[in-house]
């Protein structure tokens, strides 16, 4: 369940404010005043507009969204390739590759997306390829940190003992792994993280078998 | 014109085996044997599995697109969103105003190649977002150089005088300026590029007038 369906769950279906806001947010860099931009979901339309004017002046400006689903879905999606990113960076491969994986995994997400009732545009937003790339540029994601360690040759394990934070995209895979399956959506990339996470696969072996699939169109 | 239609007016109609292989592959890195992949496109189905299969081995995977004009325009427009992604630099704002821009550009010239025809797939794809994303990561990327030097200050004309080689989004920039005329799309960011190198535009007050805009939806 995504947290907006945790809140409906619990305060029942006549509730509908719930509001998502999301997209590529540095904290640190939203406190300096550096020109940021934000989503604002709900399948409400007057309680997205709310948030919207409230989270909007002159360096920070937001974007009302219907697609609550699809916000939520990218935002937490999105994690599992940032820790193939990171794997990217602890290997020692390039930007080729690294783009590779952001392009083809963030094309996966939005598949399984858009079958679970998201709409394609979201992931292709904000609060998907957006948040994706400012994650994947930052140095303190957590989530490329447990890649980088992990594409280093440590093991989840070893690489979780030693973190304070928590590392959402870690148990995003499981759940994507899960969705994946129940859906019946090819992710390849998606797979290959969670092998390599809970299965202890190489991570090596895993682009190398990654890119020897069979050639298709892109789309 | 795009390249291809430049080759098909010169060799006719009849002419068809035009295939464009584009995507997010810096050569230095291509020739180090790192992980890559393209796109073939073509409206030739045929052609484009021929340079599918022949770009392809373990370390290049292509994948086969028809839609070549969709590869071409983003392939040549998504320059001009790279030179915002240095004035962004130059101007020294974070990874929140980078992905925003990187994200909401792609949003624009995806709405403009739309409308001239092309799928909107293919600018999420490896030849749009993908190889805007390599190209804003890279230290050398020649648009983001020039668009960095403007941030930092200095006229179009003063970087170009010190440049030995060509920084194609800045003729790009004329040409999506030109098109988005034609075709009536509304492209803010697009359209402050265009200011910022051709009408003297200060830099940081495109931003600020961005920033500033309507609120609105997302998509």
């Amino acid at each position: 369940m995504t947290v907006s369906e945790v809140i409906i769950d619990v305060l029942g279906d006549s509730f509908t404010k719930v509001v998502t806001l999301s997209g590529p947010s540095h904290a640190e860099e939203v406190i300096q005043g550096q020109p940021t931009t934000l989503v604002a979901a709900s399948s409400n339309f007057d309680a997205a507009k709310y948030i919207q004017i409230l989270f909007s002046n002159p360096v920070l400006r937001t974007y009302a969204n219907p697609d609550i689903k699809g916000v939520e879905l990218g935002g937490s999606m999105k994690n599992v390739i940032a820790i193939a990113a990171g794997i990217c960076d602890g290997i020692g491969y390039g930007d080729n590759t690294k783009a590779a994986l952001l392009t083809r995994g963030m094309t996966e997400i939005s598949r399984l997306g858009v079958k679970m009732g998201a709409s394609p545009a979201t992931f292709n937003g904000l609060s998907g390829i957006g948040d994706l790339i400012v994650t994947c540029l930052s140095q303190h994601s957590r989530n490329r940190k447990v890649g980088q360690a992990i594409g280093e040759g440590k093991t989840l394990d070893q690489v979780l003992s030693e973190m304070k934070m928590v590392a959402e995209g870690v148990k995003s895979a499981k759940s994507v792994h899960q969705l994946r399956q129940k859906y019946e959506v090819n992710m390849p990339i998606c797979e290959a993280i969670y092998q390599i996470l809970f299965e202890g696969k190489n991570p090596k072996k895993s682009v190398t078998d990654l890119m020897a699939r069979e050639l298709r169109l892109e789309n």
